[in-house]
């Protein structure tokens, strides 16, 4: 599902305008991202909570030329499922 | 960062009630568990995007009586963080 017809199915169900919705959405994502990227875990109630993980740096090799090169460490967004959500999906995982 | 923090600082600054922006979060937590629950990615843009990966059946072992069990397969929700929260995240391990 596209963002578009995301943006479209929440304002009808909220019954606001696409403008409002999706003005909302990036104003969460926003603040989500600024407050993962002050090193905080961020948690939506039902839904569940990102926080970050980092990675070590690492070497890695470049296969084209055979070159070894450090991949510098790096933090990256986790998403934990809450309760709800994986309630939701073990109940689709069963009927399959 | 708990929910009700967040609901509190994302309330100043759209200028909304708690209820309002609490509302809104659990609408868009629950409407994108259902989405996942029907196999669907759903993208937020400029944040990233949520899918499903399907964890096959595996056998795993009770450490107390040793006996071997079938977990059955199951739906994960994943979360590919976007363009947005990657560079925030960059720009951040870099000051570290």
């Amino acid at each position: 599902m596209k963002n578009k017809e995301l943006v479209k199915e929440l304002s009808n169900r909220l019954k606001w305008t696409s403008t409002d919705v999706s003005d909302t959405i990036s104003s969460l994502g926003a603040f989500i991202s600024e407050r993962l990227g002050d090193d905080d875990i961020v948690y939506l109630e039902g839904f569940g909570q990102f926080e970050t993980r980092k990675k070590g740096e690492r070497i890695s090799v470049n296969p084209a030329n055979g070159k070894r090169y450090l991949v510098p460490p790096k933090l990256v967004p986790v998403f934990k499922p809450g309760v709800t959500v994986k309630a939701k999906l073990k109940e689709l995982g069963n009927n399959e």
